[in-house]
């Protein structure tokens, strides 16, 4: 459910599924189960056009197998949620297809980024895209100058980096030893103009990072220069602003278009750290929680070895989450 | 203003004056600015205790030299955020005392911060510390397995490293050159039982980031093995549950005490990248935006070489609120 | 989609069924369009019990009739939110069904407020019940002292008032003129204990009063003595505190069982006022939004000439929903 | 404090400070106790324009006289929050002033909807205006078709009412025999355009009550024809809508200007209940609760035989606070 989208936009259904289906599982690389990922809609759309009503969708899920979780209820799975899950909601968690805690709850986040993404095209011309910075042994340099075209052709790219079959030498060979790996992926956004968000506690950066770490498997966020900073001088690394004809620019971008929590008008630049799935092929120590004794398994079901490709619409979609709300926040309902 | 804190704790003013001096300028390797950062309070206490009611607490700002800011209205200091505020406020803003931005308003953060630690220590024995994982060339491994007296250590010292000199060195170098150097920081916190937060949107990762992406030169932000996940193989990195007695504990701590955005009672972990400070003393390219042309200029001001070291007290007091916020929707007005 | 439900709640979906009954159309005195009502639980719910996940529950509309409301998007009803939903939705509403406005999106209304009752059930031995005190002409006395066994009997009835007869008399002689009636209904709750609620901006009267006013049709709120209060003095209406054995009670409960916000143990009494229902079967003067000209018609569909009936099950809810909410805040997630 | 004003706003020191000076105590009909409520603006405010950023507004309180309230913290006045406060703060509540349930407390609700009121003056022709319906035996007729000359002779009135000595008579005969008296006010905004606020949950008449009722003393609160209501016909009371040239209008105004939670563009109307000040200078019953015994007591301290006059500017704040919040959803930060 998405609430106070402007009425009048025209949704494209297509743009829509075509996202839907870049987070899909059942790629190649991926996990062989296959989740259709269909959208409808409840309510919020009419003849195309949004409504201004609350946005409800609905997507169906054909292929939930729960006999593959059934044990989950006693075998506490290593690096998984399943133990403080138990201890939060005492035992009376729903087992099946993962429950609260299954990467298959990003289907909505992608669903709504499109929305979101589709509900500011009529008021600025945004570019989303995102490469591979790392992947266990990988590892590829930082945008320096961002492109629309790189832009678009990576949002176009199953595995958006420099080598994509080294990507997939790595992936192939993880999986080969029922293993996973992680990953860091920098996504950028072109196209929003100076002036959103805020400073202190609404930040542009709290805002992302907010809905970046609602995301499974994120284990850090940065921004611009990222890590990068911690070794730097600020001689080095301050963004000079200059004057590019009437517009304000600056030089560099080492700030990733965000200073104070406000954007300057430059691409927002962040990267996101992936950590390895805890599911993995391989016994396991853990415990039994019923019993309260140490057990070793292997955890059944079908599992990615590495999320990351997947996980990419879904980090694009929780930027264009958090612009939207920071956008209508300065431009109210009717921008 | 803070709201919902439980009444009859008892507040240890001490305490929080000692909080509030470690954020404090005015220290040897710091600014020479000298804030008094005296804290009265209005409402909400009453005889030493929390009556339950919001508590209204004033810091007096003693030393506001105006004439130190006068300039700003028209030069945009680079990598401040000067412009896209000049934006967002078209050109409304109060140039005094650095308004929105300032790292003064981080004061009343370590306030508040003190205040939710106190108002959770009757039902948890909460320990919080950090150490500087890196600052320009000076680099120091993360902790491995965190010890309460360790921690306790840390937070006595106004520079936690294990090479102190060191710190000092790079500092004070930068300060020679007119320069600022730019860190990392590793922050613990032991005591936190296992079942606080929330899956996707609410996530422990989700409301810390938040709260730190707030403090102003916070640029990145992770959790547990951190960046390290981007390079990790699961097999490698999963963390096993284990029987401790009747307590269920992991081997080891990757994932810094979040899984599934819920606290699994092991030590939250977790680094902030701090940027260099963006004010330096030597000239700098920028934009005078009234006449909208480029101009060469210094800051002007007094400014700190290195934020690191009085920004470590603020993102400690950010994961305090955040916890007690985690907490208290466990618990309620009365826990 | 109700979120925060406590994990463990055991659901008695006959309990949910017969609230849903009460509010449904197609009853002898309402309208005879035939809504079936069945709720499926999407999520939230495993085995008869809360997980402690967002509830996510689908009440299908099996009778919707859209020809009904096609001609709604140009001719604006008298006394409808047609004309202010065009002009804050800019033409862009979904007519079917009424969208946004209709009373059929009462319905979530009361599947939460049955959750919700049943969430505070293992806490507190709370009934709910609702008398009729005017309909058009008829009238009757407010509650002076209120039990148990009046409230229950009150929950069961259809038309919970001293002379039935006489209220089908009055809606039936509505009906045979085309017309509708308004009317208030004094609803209580007992068993609520001292101490829940907030002075200030979130006072039970504001958490209730919000929602309650949130239903279509309500216009008026009132609490205790209500409006009787305006021609009183202090010396006839204040609520003498004594001693009950042990226990602190008032002699009279002229406010409502609450005060200064906050509920003081007594029971929470109020009233709401529901305008007659605008749409009406007689000609009515109207405007033709898209001409912009004046045009006298009939609304046409099937419309219930009082649906002060129907809400009765609707306004309690909105007491379940906003007294769990209030509930919720003092105990925390696991009461 | 005050988030979210747009900046660049024009703030009138001299309006604010008139409509301080009508909610403060110390007028002839009024309570002795003389408070200054002079405003001082630590931020948000430059050179008598909003910055953009929070406003701080700190409203000195010169006459405090704790010793009246000395006993308040043991012998519970009737009617007061006194039981309900002990029970949710556990006896820690600081009785200096009346604490969190003072109507004291109102002051800055006077001065935020003051400056409300500003921040939505350059987009629309505001008038607000109130006048007594009921006070004791006293009744007027409510308003028929509003008028801007009479609002504003209402606004500039310390009684207003068609006869004010009438109304002096009746305070003073309850303040002669140390007794207080309730009333109703009703309160009219003209020059609200159509189509703000929302159905369903944030309706126009939920955001007017919540805040409505967060005034100490409101009981009741209602729109448009209000209570009336309840004995209509949808055939006499619907509002129909014709042209008036190119604008759309209702014939009568039944509903208070909202439909379906939304802004018709005809003046809103709502009434509010005021239940007689509960201290009141005769000897009653009550208990201490300390030792949980029956005592009987008179009030120490000086108050209003009838806040109802002094309520009337605070009752206009709520509904500028209400009506500002939804004009910036709909239009967002730069209106």
């Amino acid at each position: 459910v998405l609430h106070g989208l402007e009425p009048g936009i025209v949704i494209d259904e297509e743009k829509i599924a075509r996202e839907m289906a870049r987070r899909a599982p059942g790629k190649k690389l991926s996990t062989p189960r296959k989740e259709a990922d269909r959208v409808r809609f409840l309510s919020g759309i009419y003849q195309g056009k949004t409504t201004g009503s609350p946005i409800c969708g609905v997507i169906e899920n054909t292929n939930t197998r729960s006999s593959d979780y059934q044990e989950l209820a006693r075998w506490m799975r290593p690096s998984h949620a399943d133990y403080p899950a138990y201890v939060k909601y005492r035992g009376f968690s729903d087992p099946r297809g993962g429950g609260h805690f299954s990467g298959r709850l990003t289907a909505p986040l992608v669903l709504a980024g499109s929305l979101c993404e589709q509900a500011m095209s009529p008021y600025m011309d945004l570019s989303f895209g995102s490469h591979i910075l790392k992947l266990g042994p990988y590892e590829e340099a930082p945008w320096q100058d961002i492109r629309r075209d790189v832009l678009s052709a990576c949002a176009g790219s199953y595995i958006p980096a420099l080598y994509p079959e080294r990507i997939e030498e790595v992936i192939e060979e993880a999986r080969s030893r029922g293993d996973s790996v992680g990953g860091k992926v920098e996504t950028a956004v072109m196209g929003l103009p100076a002036g959103l968000g805020d400073p202190l506690f609404d930040s542009l950066e709290s805002r992302l990072s907010h809905l970046l770490f609602s995301i499974p498997a994120v284990k850090g966020v940065s921004f611009g220069l990222g890590e990068a900073f911690a070794e730097s001088y600020g001689s080095k690394v301050n963004d000079a602003y200059y004057m590019d004809g009437d517009r304000v620019r600056t030089r560099t971008n080492y700030n990733g278009g965000i200073l104070g929590g406000i954007s300057t008008g430059m691409p927002i630049v962040f990267q996101s750290v992936i950590k390895p799935t805890p599911s993995i092929a391989t016994k396991q120590d853990s415990i039994d929680i019923i019993d309260q004794k140490d057990e070793r398994k292997a955890v059944g079901g079908r599992h990615d070895p590495c999320i990351l490709l997947r996980a990419i619409p879904v980090l694009e979609a929780a930027a264009k989450i958090a612009l939207y709300d920071a956008f209508k926040e300065e431009r109210g309902f009717h921008a």
